[in-house]
């Protein structure tokens, strides 16, 4: 017999069917035994009644989180007994056969049944490879994976192709001293900070590239928006006419995410008692210069120099949300000084042709205009007190016709974060690193 | 006006369109200049007529690989001057004017604009940035993506979940030494060398998952199929009846990528001169102690102890073509020593439930059936002469009703460099890394 998902069930009323999953729980009750089943698809109720004795006798040793296998009739329950918010809340199944698959070996640490889990973050974390099988903890990592498929699919589209680039690096430049060192056989190396000299490189061969992959920053943050290792959403486009043709793809890019989550992602969201991203065609733009303006006259926020934190992208949200009904505001004309030395100046050179995207609150993405003529960069680079030689496998790839290009890095997990309205970004990754934590 | 693909140009006969792109080749003939256009989707040759005074003295200063953006008339050619062979072979562009996007401040190291670039490897790659825009070698990127998109698309469709897991590891475990070592802040860590553990314990909350991700290997091999980065991808399943399942699994996700390509890289393919890859519904298994005595009696080459070699590969896989008319064979029931603690053993311990799948004679994917009772885990552990104390957060997965599972690795760019014929891996990696290669 093969095996049936659980939410495939109410199509089998009155036939016997194999199903397999965890226990979720056991409630005995008098004679007979309930068993919540739950597998990838959703959770059945079960009954086992003495009269199958062999079956029966299995069922009173089941524990919490055994895995098994079962063998049932599946039935429509009456109709004062249906759950109409489960899909499988108008069956149940009566059991025929039961085999363990999976035993326990100890009592588990936290009860991962209950819909909230009510725990602190590092009690969550430390007991990660359990308490992600909480089903409101799951949602958060279909929605992500709902986010790559679509950011690609929509790519694609687009005409950008997928591409792999390496993380280890021979040298760490890019202009921040961020970087993991590796032992690399008898050479020093170093842990990618980001695809963008490669995915750079790429606009030279395929013009509009895209890269999902692992970023790794050796920063020693200790917030709810940091972690050391998390998912780049890279993309980068050439013959470009000006950044705004950036902020167009990544916003056109951001709606097609949020659409494909919204539709495919609706029980996850409803998990998190959110509504599903406000979406304009057009996201508003927003001259830090004047941002900052805003914050001052709106929020008597006073920063010093052009920059912006997070308590004020959090306010400049807040105001846009109001203004515009937009979830989404693209910060725009950062200052040269707090940009790479590769970010394309402005008409007015104090300014450059880049943007930071924020999204309910918090920046998600980075990007802009890149320098593509040879001697610009060269003089941009001296500029920036850095020494050209030290860029000269990157400078190849200016001197052959670069066209002006541009692009952008999101942070996979703090979409995701932003989406369901989660306290932390390490929720929103699997095993997540931080300065202190490398386990499990 | 809005900027029109190459490969769209026929759609817009008499009328003035406009492109961009590089100068794949200029001549002079006369007083007229033919300049061939190169975008991402094809190659036009446009004209430039010494009437058009400005235009024509801008076309004087082009040199190859300069980035052009042009506007001009697209004609169809006299029907003797035209290519069948070329998407774009019935037009020509009549060029009115041409604005210089991109200069070239070298002379190309190397010529791209022919069909095969002769070279070899080393110069390839030390010229990378510049190999890459050779139209056959683009191809093999193509190709790469297709196989990623359609991986991700089959597992998709069959209920796999899109993980990502950490590339930063606490321990060097998995019983391998080819780890790189990272100084993470004050600690040691390591480079993964699989997502392994971490797919296995995704098993118990999400039942089906795959990743694509980077796979870091110490291993000091000078072949032309190793390289020291890749790409990888996984899969792992849950409740499973036997390693058949996985293989089964494996062989209908192969059948489908190979459809795909076959289906959506029809000009890549063709530039290699090659035929599409020969697929059977099923994939014929050989058990390695038979595939041994087949290479003895057929090809008279002995192999000490149970284990096989890459000459044997071949070998067999020419075999298996011969007699099966397939590309592809699992070979089976590798012997205990020669797979990692976590192998599920045959009913005759001596050997596991595991198979390597070869494409075209070469090792593509590894995998098998894992243990997932937590005591017989311990047990193989300590068989294997590793301290279960070292497997702490590994073991803990195993302490909750793990169901029976397995799944595979497969290696991104050697299906590439199978499909394609391929001599040497690295040329199906954009910037590959090898002990010696660290660059660009």
């Amino acid at each position: 017999m093969e095996r049936v998902l659980i939410s495939e069930s109410p199509k089998f009323i009155g036939q016997v069917i194999k199903i397999a999953g965890w226990v979720n729980v056991r409630r005995d009750h008098g004679k007979i035994i309930f068993i919540d089943i739950r597998d990838r698809s959703g959770i059945i109720q079960s009954v086992v009644i003495p009269d199958e004795k062999e079956t029966y006798e299995t069922a009173k040793t089941l524990k919490g989180e055994y895995s098994i296998e079962v063998e049932g009739l599946v039935k429509e329950r009456p109709a004062s007994a249906k759950k109409e918010d489960l899909i499988t809340g108008g069956v149940e199944m009566e059991v025929k056969k039961i085999k363990i698959l999976g035993k326990t070996y100890a009592e588990l640490p936290i009860d991962i049944s209950k819909e909230e889990m009510d725990l602190n973050l590092d009690t969550l974390l430390n007991n990660r490879v359990i308490s992600l099988r909480n089903d409101k903890i799951k949602a958060i990592f279909k929605v992500s994976a709902e986010i790559v498929r679509s950011y690609s699919e929509f790519l694609r589209k687009e005409g950008f192709l997928e591409i792999k680039t390496p993380k280890i690096l021979s040298s760490a430049t890019e202009g921040g001293a961020n970087f993991f060192k590796i032992k690399y056989f008898e050479k020093d190396a170093f842990l990618a900070q980001s695809p963008q000299f490669y995915k750079q490189s790429a606009v030279s061969f395929f013009e509009r590239v895209f890269e999902v992959g692992p970023v790794f920053r050796a920063e020693p943050h200790f917030t709810s928006r940091h972690v050391n290792e998390f998912t780049g959403l890279d993309a980068e486009m050439g013959f470009i006419n000006n950044f705004e043709d950036v902020m167009r793809e990544l916003e056109r890019t951001m709606s097609y995410v949020m659409k494909s989550v919204s539709k495919n992602c609706v029980q996850e969201i409803k998990k998190y008692n959110i509504e599903p991203p406000k979406i304009k065609n057009v996201f508003p733009r927003i001259k830090l210069t004047e941002a900052l303006d805003i914050l001052k006259k709106e929020f008597g926020k006073e920063i010093s120099g052009i920059d912006i934190d997070p308590e004020g992208e959090r306010l400049i949200s807040e105001w846009v949300k109001k203004k515009y009904k937009s979830d989404f505001v693209f910060l725009i004309h950062y200052p040269a000084g707090t940009r790479p030395f590769y970010t394309m100046p402005s008409a007015d050179p104090q300014f450059t042709e880049s943007f930071d995207l924020l999204f309910r609150g918090m920046e998600i993405a980075s990007g802009g205009q890149r320098i593509h003529d040879y001697e610009q960069l060269v003089r941009n680079i001296q500029k920036f007190k850095l020494n050209p030689n030290d860029f000269e496998d990157y400078l190849e790839n200016f001197k052959y016709g670069m066209p002006p290009h541009g692009g952008w890095g999101l942070g996979l997990e703090r979409i995701a974060q932003q989406i369901l309205g989660i306290s932390s970004i390490k929720e929103a990754i699997l095993f997540p690193r931080d300065v202190k934590r490398l386990t499990p």
